[in-house]
C-alpha cells in the first residue's frame, strides 16, 4: 500500500510513525496547502515527495491510497476527490461531517470501485475483543458510562478572542466530533444502534460543543457518554451489570487495563497490549481493505456511528457549515 | 428532646444508635405495628416504652418530637398526625411523597406551631462545607457526575417475585426516592434550583424505576447524577471546572476524601470526618429547630428537592399510588 498523506498535523505524525513500523505500507508522499509545510513534513519522516497541489499529488501514480487528516469539514470534498482518481481511502475519524457526505461518498467509492475505510483506533485494540467476550459475565446491563474529557491546548486561544478549528462549526469541529466520537464507536461496536438519544451540550457562541453528555437509550439500559475540551477528569468507562461491573481506567481509545468486578473481588482481565493504539488500527485496516465482507460491516458500523452523531446534533441544535444547502 | 421513635427498620436502628451520642437527645418510645418488633426494638436499645398502636404514642405524652423512619409513602400521613398533636417531627429522606404532601404539611406544621426537619445527612457533613469552600478554585464549571449505584438486599426478592416497599409504586419507592435523593441534595445544596431537567430510567412492570440517569441543566453547566438499585459500581463524585477538578471517592452521604486537581496534581483537601454521617446530621438537626433563619432555610432546601424528585418522575413517567387524588 503507497500512501499519500494529507495534512501535517499531529495525527498526522502519530499515523506515519505507527505506519512506518508496518512493512506493507509505505508513506510516500504528503500534501499540506503550504509548500513549506509539506516539505518540512516529508524531511523529518524520510518521505520521498511533498506537494502543496492536491491534483498534482493525485495524478502523479505516486500512490494507491490517500490518508486523510484534515480537518473534518475537508474530509468529504479531498476524500472525493482521491476516488474520482480511483485511489483508495483512510479516513480519520469522524468519517464525514454528516449523513448525507457519507452516503454520498460512498456511492462514489463504490462507482469507481475504491474502499474507504475509517480509522477506529477503538474497534481494533486487544481489550475490545477482551470486553465483547466478558460482557455475558456481568448479567443483564444496566447502566453504561464513558467518559472523554480533555482540556484542549487550543482553548486558550479560543478564550482569547480566536476560533482555532477544532472549535468552529466551519470546521465541523466539537467535543462530540473530536472525542465523543470515540465513545460512539465504542458503544455502537458492542452493541450497535440505540432506540432513542438525547444530547445535552453547553455551546460556544450558540455554535459547537465545549462539552456535552450524550444519553443513548437501549431496551435494556441507557449509555451516558460525556465529553468536554474545557475540563478534565480521570476519564473511565463503567459498564454495571446485575452480576458485575466491566471498569476501564481511561479513554474508549486505550483501554490498557479492564478489570471485572462482582461484590466480592476485582479482576484484572485485559491483555498486555504491546504496541500504540495507532498501529492496532493501521493493522486492522489492512484486513478491512483485503476482506470485502468485513469492510462491508465496517461501513455499517461507521455508518451508524455518523448516525448517532448527526441525531446527537440534531438534539443539541449544533449545526455545521456543511450541513446547509447553501455551503 | 424526647423522642419517639417510628418504624424498626435499618434507618431507625442507625438513628437511635447516633442519637445516643448526643446529650441533647433522649430516645424515649418505639412505634411498630407489631408489638413484638416493637418491644425487640425497646429492648436493644433500652427504651422507656414500645407502643402498637400510634395513637396510644401520641396521646401518652411522653414526647415532644417523633422520629418517622417508615416507608416513604407513610411519611406523610404519620408525620401530619404528629403535627396535629403538637409534636415536632424529624423526618427521613425522601420527605414525602410529592410537592402537594409536602406543601400541605408545612401548612399544617405552621398552623400548630411545631417544625419538620429533613434528615440530611449530605447537608452537614464537615467535606461538604469544604467542597464549597473550593468551589471558586475550579473555575468555570463545565460537568458535574455523581453517581450513588448500590445492587440491594431486596433485588433478589424482586426477581423472585416479590414487591419489596423499595421496588413499589404503593410505597413511593425505587431508585430515585431512595439513592438519587443523595445525589439532589448534594446538587441542590451548592447550586440551588436547576434551568431544565430530565431523567432517564429503567422502570419495573413499567412502574418504579430501578436504575436512571437524571440530568440537571445550569446556566453553566450540566450535572448528571445516576443511580441504580440492581448494579453497582465505585460511587463518585466529580465536579469538573476550566482551572481543576474536585473530585470525591464514594457517595454524597459520605465525602470522607476530597481531592482538588489542577493538570500537574492531585491534592487531598478534605478534613477528617471523626463521626458518622447520622452523628453530623442529628447535630444539625438540634441547630435547625433552635434557628428559625436555618430552619426556614432548611425547608426551602427540602421543597427544591422534593420538586426536582417530582419533576424527574414526571419525566421518566413515574406515578406514585400517592400521587394519585383517588388513594
Amino acid at each position: 500500500m503507497k500512501i499519500g498523506i494529507l495534512g501535517t498535523g499531529m495525527i498526522s505524525e502519530q499515523f506515519v510513525s505507527a505506519a512506518q513500523e508496518i512493512s506493507e505500507i509505505e508513506c510516500v508522499a504528503v500534501f499540506n496547502r503550504s509548500q513549506e509545510k509539506a516539505d518540512l513534513f516529508k524531511a523529518k519522516y524520510h518521505l520521498a515527495q511533498a506537494f502543496a497541489d492536491y491534483e498534482q499529488l493525485l495524478d502523479q501514480q505516486l500512490i494507491d491510497t490517500v490518508y486523510v487528516g484534515l480537518p473534518n469539514s475537508l474530509h468529504y470534498a479531498y476524500a472525493k476527490q482521491a476516488a474520482e482518481h480511483g485511489l483508495n481511502i483512510i479516513i480519520e475519524k469522524p468519517f464525514v461531517s454528516n449523513i448525507q457526505e457519507f452516503d454520498e461518498l460512498i456511492r462514489i467509492t463504490e462507482e469507481r470501485q475504491v474502499k474507504v475505510v475509517e480509522v477506529t483506533r477503538v474497534l481494533s485494540l486487544p481489550n475490545y475483543q477482551v470486553i465483547g467476550e466478558h460482557l455475558s459475565e456481568i448479567g443483564k446491563i444496566s447502566l453504561i458510562f464513558l467518559s472523554y474529557c480533555q482540556y484542549s491546548r487550543k482553548y486558550n486561544a479560543l478564550l482569547e478572542g480566536g476560533t482555532p478549528n477544532v472549535f468552529s462549526s466551519d470546521f465541523s469541529g466539537g467535543a462530540l466530533m473530536d472525542l465523543g466520537v470515540y465513545n460512539i464507536h465504542f458503544i455502537i461496536g458492542l452493541f450497535g444502534i440505540w432506540d432513542k438519544l438525547s444530547y445535552i451540550a453547553k455551546k460556544r457562541d450558540n455554535e459547537v460543543d465545549l462539552s456535552g453528555i450524550l444519553l443513548m437509550e437501549y431496551p435494556d439500559f441507557i449509555v451516558s457518554a460525556s465529553q468536554s475540551k474545557n475540563s478534565f477528569c480521570d476519564n473511565q468507562i463503567i459498564i454495571q451489570g446485575e452480576k458485575g461491573t466491566i471498569s476501564v481506567p481511561g479513554i474508549p481509545s486505550k483501554l490498557d487495563h479492564v478489570y471485572l468486578s462482582d461484590k466480592d473481588q476485582k479482576t484484572l482481565i485485559s491483555v498486555e497490549q504491546s504496541r500504540n493504539n495507532f498501529y492496532y488500527a493501521l493493522s486492522d485496516i489492512l484486513h478491512v481493505f483485503h476482506d470485502d465482507q468485513l469492510y462491508q460491516a465496517r461501513l455499517a458500523h461507521s455508518r451508524l456511528v455518523m448516525l448517532t452523531l448527526d441525531q446527537a446534533r440534531a438534539s443539541a441544535g449544533i449545526v455545521f457549515k456543511a450541513d446547509r444547502s447553501d455551503r
